[in-house]
C-alpha cells in the first residue's frame, strides 16, 4: 500500500515524522509517500541510506500551514502546502490514506473539503482509544470534530463507532455507551436526552448512560459524547494524568525514603504512564470522510507516527471506508 | 452560630454525619442541630457523652429521602424528611446554614424551593475548590447544577463564583477563565463563544478561555463551564486519578522490586492522594439561593462533614449571601 505523510506537520517534524515512517516503511513493506519542503525531507532522509531498504517517494510542496491558520482560510490559501498536497493524493487514488501530525482542525477541513463525507454522514467524527482499569481500551467519539452537535449526530458517532470498534477488535455487536453526568435515562442535557432516546431506539448494543467513572472501567465498548464534551473529556484525562505524575514527582523527591522507593518503583510506575501514552495509538482515523485521513497528536514523536502508519494500514486492509458506506445503503 | 446538620443523608449516615458534626461543634463552639430519626441520632449521640461538651439539638423527622427519589417528587412528597426540615430551618432563620450529604439533585431543588433565589440569579450554581500544581486550588463553577445553561447562566456563575472567591482566598479581584476546548475566542460551541463575549464585556478579571491544561495549572482564580460540561470536567478527573492509583497499586504488586518501592515511597504517594481528597474541602455551598446550603459529597465521612461545618461557619461569617445579592443591587 501507499501512504501519504505530510512531513511537515506536528511539534517534531519533519525529524520524528520521517524517523517513523521510515520505520513503518521497513516493517511493513508500504510505500511512504513524503510530502513536504523537498530539500528538508532528503536531508533527513540521507540518515537512512544505511540498513534495510524501504519505498518512498517525494511530493515537493512550498507551503506551510501553522496552528495559527483558520481552518476556512487554509482551504483556499494553503493548496500547495503539505498537509493538502498529501490529502489530494489519497482523493486521487493515489495513495490508500494519509497520515499527519498537523494542525487537526486543518486537516480535518481540508479532509471533508478534498475527500468528501460518507453519503448520509451529518459530520464526520474523530474517535480515539482510551486506556481503562481493565487493560483493554474502549473507543470514544466524537473527540472534538464537531464542538455543536445534534442528538443525530450523536448517533451517527455512534454507529461509526460501533464500525470502527468491531473492526479493530473483532467484537460482533460492540457495546455502547452514552457520556453523561448520571446513569438514568432522563439525567442530563435536553440534547444528551434526545440523544439517549434516538440511541436507545436503533442502536443494537447500547447500554444506555455512562459516566467518566463507568467509562474508565470498560462498561462499554464505544463512549459516545458531542465533540465540545469528548474534548473536555479527553483533554481532562490527559492533564490530571500530567497532573499526578508530576505532584508525584514532587512527593516522591521530597525526602530520602520517597526517592529510593521512587528510584526501585520506576519500572513499575513507568508501565503505567506507558499505559496512557498515546504514542503507542499512533492516529485516529477521521470517520464519515470518503478515505482514510489519520490524525496525530501534535506531539507526535516517531513511534507515534509508526503506529499512526500501522492504523492507516490495517483500517485500509479492512475496508473501513466501504463498511461506513454499508451503514446509509 | 447554628448549623442544620441533616443527619440521615450520605452513604455514611448517621454514623459519620453525626462524627463529624460533634468534632466540629466541639471545635467551632457551634450549636449543631440534628435533623432525622430521632431514635437513630441519639443512638450515636450516646457515643460523645464523654470528653468535651458540646452544643446540639436534635429535631426528630419521619421520611427519609434516597438518590432515587427525583427531586420534584421529593418536593411535594417529602416534606418531613430530614433534608427539607433542615432546609426548612434556615429559611426559618433558626439555623445559620444546612450542611447535608444526601441526594445534591434533591438538595438543590428543596434549597431553592424553600430559600429562594437571591434577586437577580437566574440559576444558582454549585462551586467547587479543585486541586492545581502549584498547591493553591482553583474554584470551578459550576460542577453540575444546571445542565441546560444559556450564556448568561455562565456569567452568572462567573460573577458568583469571584464572591466566593474573594470571600475565601481575600483576593481582590480574582481571576475568571472559560474552560473551552481551545485558547482562542472563536473556538467552542457556540453557546461558550456566546458566553466569552458576555465574560469579556462585562466581567473584570477575565482572561480568556482556558484548556483543562491551564485550569490545572492555575492560570486562572475562578474557572467557569456550564453543569454539564463542569460535571463532566470533576468527574473525569476524579476517575482519571482513582483508575491511574488503581493501574499504580497493580504495578507497584507485579515485582518485588515494585513492592519495596512502593513500601518506602508509601507515605509519599499518600501525600498526593491527600491533595486530591475531597473531603478536606468538605463541602460546597450552592451559590445563587437566599441562604447557606452547604453540598456534601455522597460518600462524606467524618472530616468531610467537620470540614463543611467549617466551610458553612467561615461562608456565614463573612455574609456569602449579603455579598451575593449586592451583586444584583
Amino acid at each position: 500500500m501507499r501512504v501519504a505523510v505530510d512531513a511537515m506537520g506536528g511539534d517534531y517534524a519533519p525529524h520524528e515524522i520521517i524517523k517513523g515512517a521510515v520505520e513503518a516503511a521497513r516493517e511493513f513493506g508500504a510505500t511512504v509517500v513524503f510530502v513536504g519542503d523537498e530539500a528538508a525531507i532528503n536531508l533527513e532522509l540521507s540518515q537512512y541510506r544505511q540498513g534495510q531498504p524501504f519505498l518512498y517517494e517525494v511530493v515537493p510542496t512550498t507551503q506551510v500551514i501553522t496552528f495559527h491558520d483558520h481552518p476556512s482560510e487554509v482551504l483556499r490559501t494553503r493548496k500547495d502546502s503539505s498537509l493538502y498536497r498529501a490529502i489530494q493524493l489519497v482523493a486521487e487514488k493515489k495513495c490508500e490514506a494519509i497520515v499527519s501530525a498537523g494542525s487537526t482542525g486543518a486537516q480535518m477541513a481540508i479532509s471533508l473539503f478534498v475527500l468528501g463525507r460518507i453519503r448520509g454522514v451529518l459530520r464526520p467524527g474523530l474517535i480515539t482509544p482510551v486506556p481503562s482499569v481493565t487493560g483493554e481500551p474502549f473507543y470514544f467519539i466524537d473527540v472534538g470534530a464537531v464542538a455543536d452537535c445534534v442528538p443525530e449526530n450523536i448517533l451517527q458517532f455512534a454507529r461509526m463507532g460501533q464500525v470502527y470498534c468491531r473492526l479493530v477488535t473483532g467484537k460482533e455487536t460492540p457495546t455502547v455507551g452514552l457520556l453523561n453526568i448520571g446513569e438514568e435515562a432522563e439525567k442530563g442535557s435536553r440534547q444528551v436526552i434526545e440523544a439517549h432516546k434516538l440511541l436507545a431506539a436503533r442502536t443494537p448494543g447500547f447500554i444506555g448512560n455512562v459516566e467518566p467513572k463507568e467509562a474508565f472501567r470498560h462498561v462499554a465498548d464505544v463512549v459516545v459524547s458531542d465533540g465540545f464534551t469528548g474534548n473536555i473529556f479527553i483533554k481532562t484525562m490527559e492533564s490530571t494524568a500530567e497532573t499526578l505524575f508530576d505532584l508525584m514527582k514532587t512527593a516522591l523527591g521530597s525526602s530520602i525514603k520517597g526517592k529510593v522507593g521512587g528510584a526501585l518503583a520506576h519500572s513499575n510506575l513507568r508501565l503505567v504512564k506507558q499505559k496512557l501514552d498515546y504514542s503507542q495509538y499512533g492516529g485516529v482515523p477521521l470517520l464519515g470522510v470518503k478515505g482514510i485521513s489519520v490524525v496525530c497528536h501534535g506531539r507526535s514523536d516517531a513511534t507515534a507516527i509508526y503506529h499512526a502508519i500501522r492504523v492507516a494500514r490495517n483500517v485500509s486492509d479492512e475496508g473501513l471506508v466501504t463498511k461506513l458506506e454499508a451503514l446509509w445503503k
